[in-house]
């Protein structure tokens, strides 16, 4: 830091501090510089600075002065946001939608940065195409075709920061072509109905049975869209059934403009067959499909990916200028293509289907009135007790956190009320803890 | 690839190239794998997995059949990307906006994230602050403070994708707390306007001349807010005066709720003395302020930050889930703490100072009609020559790519004509040699 440097910082703080009030002559440029044994230019520079940036006002044969309107007071830290309160103390948190972090195949991760920070050329650099780069977007038609049965060209593939990033940009472009009203899953994630709120369209709640969602009364609610999650839906744990996919992709072509937005959530994992293939596959030209690696890598890569209808894609990437580091996409694409993916998948798939079976047999052993419902799927079971909410209150008390299903309900109370318990972040040994301790309560 | 997936993979083509028609019926389980000669198992599975993804149709009894509502064609694959389109051949890019991509610190920044990824705790993996990471919210406020005399605390900075993402968050939050018009520079960045259009809000025009944006009759015009590029006006590259940056501070605070947003674009160069405070530092109160790490180190980083007064932080954290990558904010602090990122600006501030010298003088040498304006700062200079529009498309067909001010004029065309040459991402024999060509049309 340079002698003035330090002047100025000194004057800015002091101004802002309120000890040389608004109006205030200063000394000379000639007394301070004798003042503080420096040169006078120094002087000179460090007032002229200040007064360019609106702290002084300089008047030609007049002293230098504190500017007027700097009446402000120190900056206030505002509300301490929700996530960085302190958490009571969690012993064990089952709470859905989290991974396992200590999953994350770190060496593969840094080996493919590494390998394109060094190699990639320097236009990767620059602001690239909106859609996201070129090499991962064909990596994943490839590997979305394969693992998920989706139909895609990289022109239709967006890549998006994760689903969260992903579901609004789908949601302002239908906004921009006149969409009104969006069926969101009851019960289904609360982000669903926010991000279609923030995106100034009107959610609206359609009910969830234990053959997904009922599509059967969609036509009377003027709905321009519908948003689900078909492959094993959030919370209840259940699949679409083939009848109503069909029904919704009817309903979808019945009318120009309707579209069907497919939330893929953690349609990898599903233990007992092979999974579902998206309904993306069915009806490329009416369903938006969205994925995203926060649950089979991690959720920080804030990576994912939109396959879109092309007049839909074209929108959603110019609303994406913001995009997504070019560096973690190439990444990511070198880790699909060298099927590093894949085998993670494969990895994780039987790490978590040993937890959800230990997560099961301890409920049994535990607390055999607990009844598992929805498929062997995802991170997380639905257990249907009589006194959930009763339970999970309690048990947050002794150190286990757990949500119910009812936190999920905006209009139907039907459902009978049950735990969600996501084992995705805990060994079997924790897990079986943890139920026990949920059992005593 | 298992048989049974070879046999769903070839009916779904089937299906999808309509091959098999909706309603076929398809052979039985028992002749289907005679013909192919697997067992009758593998095919029943197949079966059942296309009936769940609503290819096929089953019914007890009857034979199954292709599902009835599967009438789409193949994917098309839209319109092409304009940046996607191959470009005409551009010898010389002197487009504004460019940095130096060759100049990117790679081995920096693979140390960083090697580092990073190596070291960071699991739970560094999760979905984290929405505000950005603690650590490099923490860095950043030492950072800014002392190069940019900006005045934060880490609950009031929000990291985002880049100024493209940071800017909207603001104007989504300004629009949900009522505002409707906005100020935006004239001549100025396309994307100010088009950011606040987007957001919901209306541009208004407000007029830039040789001391930055005229602040005199903001109050008529009743708005909400005002963008600003105070430390180097885009295009014009002016400063804003110092009586403005304080009437523009008092504009802010005469009514509730108004804001100035300080784009502080390209800041960090300015060559003849030292870049001009934030304007953020004089008023924390009533400036949103916005930088990223596009232009010092590379756009395809992604990785901006706002500085907000506290109600806005709070609000604009809320609308930022979608967040950005950990790991690369983690990379980012660590090069902050570390000074390196002090050490890149001051290398390449003397690489674009000699790029800009030899810019100026190959004008004066070349197309001495031409005359500099604006100050010694940023990544572009503005050249006013008298038929800047007729040069410029003349210089486009013999491969020099150059834009010219009156592109970024909304309602000022008061403004003399003139090229913006951007030196950002050529060395000086290369610029030499694209202005003698210029010069030569």
């Amino acid at each position: 830091v340079t002698t003035r440097a330090r002047i100025e910082h000194d004057l800015r703080t002091s101004i802002r501090a309120g000890a040389l009030a608004p109006g205030t002559p200063l000394p000379s440029t000639r007394a301070l510089a004798a003042d503080l044994g420096v040169s006078r230019g120094v002087v000179v520079e460090a007032y002229a600075q200040l007064a360019a940036e609106g702290w002084l006002v300089t008047r030609r044969g007049a002293p230098t002065r504190v500017g007027s309107d700097l009446s402000f007071a120190h900056p206030t830290t505002g509300r301490t946001d929700a996530r960085s309160r302190p958490p009571r103390t969690v012993r064990y948190d089952l709470r859905t939608g989290r991974p396992d972090l200590a999953a994350f195949p770190r060496a593969a991760w840094a080996r493919a940065v590494a390998a394109v920070v060094r190699a990639a050329p320097d236009a990767a650099l620059d602001y690239g195409d909106p859609r996201g780069a070129p090499a991962l977007r064909e990596a994943l038609v490839a590997h979305l075709g394969r693992v998920r049965g989706a139909v895609a060209t990289p022109q239709r593939v967006v890549v998006c920061a994760g689903t969260a990033a992903g579901l609004p940009l789908v949601l302002r472009a239908l906004r921009a072509r006149g969409a009104r009203r969006v069926g969101v899953e009851d019960p289904g994630w609360r982000e669903q109905a926010r991000a279609v709120r923030l995106a100034g369209l009107e959610p609206v709640p359609v009910r969830v049975d234990a053959r997904g969602l009922v599509v059967d009364r969609l036509e009377e609610r003027a709905l321009d869209a519908v948003m689900v999650t078909p492959a094993h839906q959030f919370p209840t744990g259940v699949v679409l059934a083939p009848e109503r996919r069909a029904a919704l992709v009817a309903w979808a072509r019945a009318a120009p403009g309707r579209l069907v937005v497919e939330d893929d959530y953690d349609a990898e994992y599903r233990y007992d067959r092979e999974p579902i293939g998206a309904l993306q596959g069915l009806a490329p030209d009416v369903v938006a499909y969205a994925g995203s690696a926060s649950k089979t890598l991690a959720p920080a890569l804030r990576l994912g990916w939109l396959v879109l209808p092309p007049d839909l894609a074209a929108a959603v990437a110019e609303d994406n200028a913001r995009g997504v580091p070019a560096l973690d996409q190439l990444a990511l694409a070198a880790l699909v293509e060298r099927g590093e993916l894949t085998r993670h998948l494969r990895r994780t798939r039987r790490t978590y289907r040993a937890r959800r079976d230990a997560l099961v047999a301890a409920l049994a052993a535990h607390l055999p009135a607990a009844e598992v419902t929805g498929v062997a799927a995802g991170l997380h079971v639905v257990a249907r007790v009589p006194d959930a909410h009763a339970l999970a209150d309690a048990a947050r008390s002794h150190g286990v956190a757990v949500q119910t299903l009812h936190r999920h309900c905006t209009a139907s109370p039907q459902h009978p009320p049950a735990l969600l318990l996501g084992y995705g972040a805990l060994p079997e040994p924790a897990l079986e803890r943890a139920v026990a301790l949920l059992a005593g309560v």
